[in-house]
C-alpha cells in the first residue's frame, strides 16, 4: 500500500512530539507500506515568523513572506527524518519545490497546478520513507517559492496522494476526528465513522476546523479516501470518500458553526433590476468575500440587502458600500459585529422532507431568533446572534438526536 | 559599481539590526551601485538548530542536518528583503540554490564546484537588490541542498563576487577589520589598511577569526578585492588584495593565535626509513587532521615525533597511534591538551634576515618556553605551553612594534 500521512504543527510541536510522530512513521512503514510524509511546521513557528516580518513591515512582500515562511516546514520535515534515521528507518525530505508541487504565483494562496513527483517515487523505490513539507510549492511561471495558505498542508498531502494514486490519505490533528458538533460545545458529541466528500465539503466551509476546504475538494476530485485520525491514539478516525448507498439511512451528519463573520446591511435600496448586481459586482471588484446574501421582500418600493462576510474585510466593504449607496439612492449601511452561523449537514436531507421545519422549531424553542436563512441540497445554515451560538448548536444538535447512542434510534426513524 | 556586502549573524542578530544593515544597503544602492548582499542565519539560530538537531540524533544524516540549518539563512534573507521594501528599494531574495551556488555533495563541508548566478544578474538588471542566503547550495550530482561549512557565507560572497566579476566584495562583521593582533590581548593592536591574499591565509589559518580561510583563497585566485569592515561604523576597515610593490616596506603584518589544538607524541620512535610515513598515511586514513609535524634529532638510534591536532580529534588519534605504537616499536603516546599556537605573519620577511631570531629572543625574554617551531616564506609558527598565550601575543607585538604610532618607525628601520 502506498499511505500519505499528513501531521499538523501540535502533532511535531516540540523533540518529544516528533519522536513520537517518527515511531508511528516507523511502524507504518515497518508494516510494509510505502510512506509519504507531510508536515507543517513546528508548534507555533508559522506565527512567530509572522511576527518577525510584521515587526518589520506593515506590508510585507508576498514573494519575500512566503520564502519567510516556508522555513518552518524546512525545520520539521528535516527533524522528522533525523528522527526516523534514528529509529533505524532510511528517510529523505523534499521542500514542496523539490516534490514537484508546481502552483500559480499568488503568494500567499497559491494554487496547486500541478504535482510532478518525480524525485519522491525514485525515492520511495529505494525503499525510503519521504518527508514532504506542507503548505508550500513553487510558481510554473517565476520558480519562486509559494506558499498554498493556512491549512495548506492538508491540500498538499491529499494532492500528493492523487498524484501517487495512494491508497490513504490520513490526516492526523489532536482530535479524534470529525464530530456531529464541536465537543467543546456539545460534550456528547458523535464522532462520525464516515461522510461523504460533499458533506464534509459543508461541514468544513461551515466552520468546522478539522480538515481545509480545498483538501476536500482534491479528495472529491480525484477520489482520495481520507481518514483523519488522532495522532494521539490508534483508534479509527474519521473516513471521507464518496457517498455510499448505506449512507442514505444517515439523514444528518453533523452541526457547524462559525463566528467569524460579520454581517452588513445596505438598507433602503430601491427595488429596480440591477441594483443587487451593481452592488455585488463593487464588493467583488474590491476584492471582498461575500458568503451569505440575504434581500428582504420589497415593501413600499424599496428593500434591504444583507450580506455575511469575513469580520476583518467589513470596514473595506462599508467604504465601498457607502460610497455606493448614494449612487444608487440607499438609505445607508448598517453593520453587526456580534452574529454566528450556524448549520445543519446532511447528505440525507435531499430525500427527508421536514428537516429545515424541524431546525427552526428547535431554534425557537430554545428562544433564538433567526436572522437570515440560506440552504443548499445538503445544508441548512442559519445566522443568529453571536452570544445564541452555543445554545442554537446545542439545541439543534440535541433536536436531531446526533449525541452517542442516539444514533440507532434516529438512523431507524 | 557592482558591489558585494557579506553581514554575519551579528550584523542581523535582531529586527532592529535587521533594520540598520537594510539601511546601509540602501544607501549603497542609491549610490548607483548594483548591490549583492550575502546574509547569514540571524544571531544564534544555527547553534540552535543543531541543539535541536543533537535533541534528535547523535549522528544526524548530513543530507538532513543540511536541509535543517539552511532554514537559518532563509529567515535572515526574507526579512532582509522586507526591510529593504519598507525603505522603498526593491529587493528579491535567493537560496544557495536559486543564486546557482553548485557545490559537491559533501554535507556539512561542501566545497564550491561552479556558480551559474543567471537569476542574480536578471534581477540586478531588473534594478533589484538581491539578497542571497549564505553557507549554502545544491549538489551538482544530487541536486540535494549542501551547507559549506562554519564560515561559509564569507566563501558565498567571494565566490559571487568572483562570478559576477564584482568590484569589490565587503565583508562586514563586528569588528573593524584585521589587526596586528587580537585587541582583546592587545589592547593597542593596530588596524591594518591593506594586507596581502597570502598574509591574510596565513593569519586565517593560524587563528585569526576575522574571515575563512576558504573565502581568502577564492578571493586570490580569482582576484577579488575583499573590504574587511563593521557594520557599525562607516570607517574604512582592512582591504585585503594581491601584493602591491609598496608592501614590502611593511615587515610584519601581525600576530595570530589559535588555541584550538592540542599536542600528541609519538615517543621512541625506531629512526628508520618509512616509520614517519606509516604514522602519518595511518592518521590520513583515519581522517586526523594533522597540523604542525615536528620530528626531535635522532638520540640512540630512536627519536620522538610530535604533532599538533584539532582538540576534538585528540581521542581519535590517540587510539589511531596506540595501536600502531606497538606494530612499530615505539614507546607510548604522550597527550598534551593545554598548548596555544602564535604565528607572526608578514610579506617582507621573505626579504629581511633575523625575523625568527628577533621573535625567539623576546619569547626568551619573556619566560615562554618554546615547545615546537614551524615556519612557511612569510609565517613563523611557535607552540607555547597554553597559560602563557597571552604573554607570548603581547611580547611578540611590542618586539616588532606593531602598535598605533610606532608603525612609522618599524616601516622606517
Amino acid at each position: 500500500m502506498i499511505v500519505v500521512q499528513k501531521y499538523g504543527g501540535t502533532s511535531v510541536g516540540d523533540v518529544d512530539r516528533v519522536k513520537r510522530v517518527a515511531d508511528r512513521i516507523a511502524r507504518t512503514r515497518r508494516a510494509g507500506n510505502q510512506v509519504v510524509v507531510v508536515v507543517s511546521a513546528m508548534g507555533k513557528t508559522t506565527n512567530e515568523l509572522i511576527k518577525m516580518a510584521e515587526e518589520i513591515s506593515d506590508d510585507p512582500p508576498g514573494r519575500e513572506l512566503d520564502m519567510l515562511l516556508t522555513a518552518g516546514e524546512r525545520i520539521s520535515m528535516a527533524v522528522v527524518a533525523m528522527a526516523l534515521h534514528e529509529l533505524g528507518v532510511p528517510a529523505r525530505s523534499f521542500t514542496g519545490s523539490q516534490a514537484g508541487i508546481i502552483t500559480d504565483a499568488r503568494h500567499g494562496k497559491a494554487r496547486i497546478v500541478d504535482i510532478t513527483p518525480g524525485r519522491v517515487k525514485e525515492a520511495l523505490d529505494d525503499g525510503d520513507v519521504v518527508i514532504v513539507a506542507g503548505f508550500q510549492g513553487v510558481s510554473q511561471d517565476t520558480k519562486d517559492v509559494t506558499t498554498l495558505g493556512r491549512g495548506g498542508s492538508d491540500t498538499t498531502a491529499v494532492a500528493l496522494a492523487a498524484a501517487l494514486d495512494a491508497d490513504v490519505c490520513e490526516i492526523y490533528t489532536d482530535v479524534d476526528g470529525v464530530f456531529t458538533a464541536d465537543p467543546r460545545i456539545v460534550p456528547d458529541a458523535r464522532k462520525l465513522d464516515r461522510v461523504s466528500f460533499e458533506e464534509m465539503l459543508e461541514l468544513a466551509a461551515q466552520g468546522a476546523k478539522v480538515l481545509q476546504v480545498r483538501s476536500v475538494e482534491f479528495g472529491r476530485n480525484y477520489g482520495v479516501e481520507i481518514h483523519v485520525r488522532s495522532s494521539f491514539s490508534y483508534s479509527q478516525g474519521t473516513w471521507v470518500g464518496p457517498e455510499e448507498k448505506k449512507m442514505e439511512d444517515a439523514i444528518i451528519s453533523g452541526v457547524a458553526h462559525d463566528t467569524s463573520e460579520a454581517k452588513l446591511t445596505l438598507k433602503g435600496v430601491p427595488d429596480k433590476p440591477g441594483v443587487a448586481a451593481r452592488v455585488f459586482t463593487a464588493l467583488a471588484e474590491a476584492n471582498v468575500n461575500i458568503d451569505m446574501i440575504v434581500q428582504n421582500v420589497s415593501a413600499e418600493g424599496v428593500t434591504d440587502i444583507s450580506f455575511t462576510l469575513p469580520r476583518g474585510e467589513t470596514k473595506h466593504a462599508d467604504e465601498v458600500l457607502s460610497t455606493l449607496s448614494d449612487e444608487i439612492g440607499a438609505t445607508g449601511v448598517d453593520i453587526d459585529d456580534s452574529i454566528a452561523k450556524v448549520s445543519l449537514v446532511g447528505a440525507g436531507m435531499k430525500t427527508h422532507p421536514g428537516i429545515a421545519a424541524r431546525m427552526f422549531a428547535a431554534l425557537s424553542d430554545a428562544g433564538v431568533n433567526i436572522e437570515m436563512i440560506s440552504t443548499s441540497t445538503i445544508r441548512i445554515s442559519v445566522v443568529v446572534d453571536g452570544d445564541d451560538v452555543e445554545t442554537a448548536v446545542r439545541a439543534i444538535h440535541d433536536a436531531f438526536d446526533l449525541s452517542d447512542g442516539m444514533v440507532g434510534k434516529e438512523q431507524g426513524a
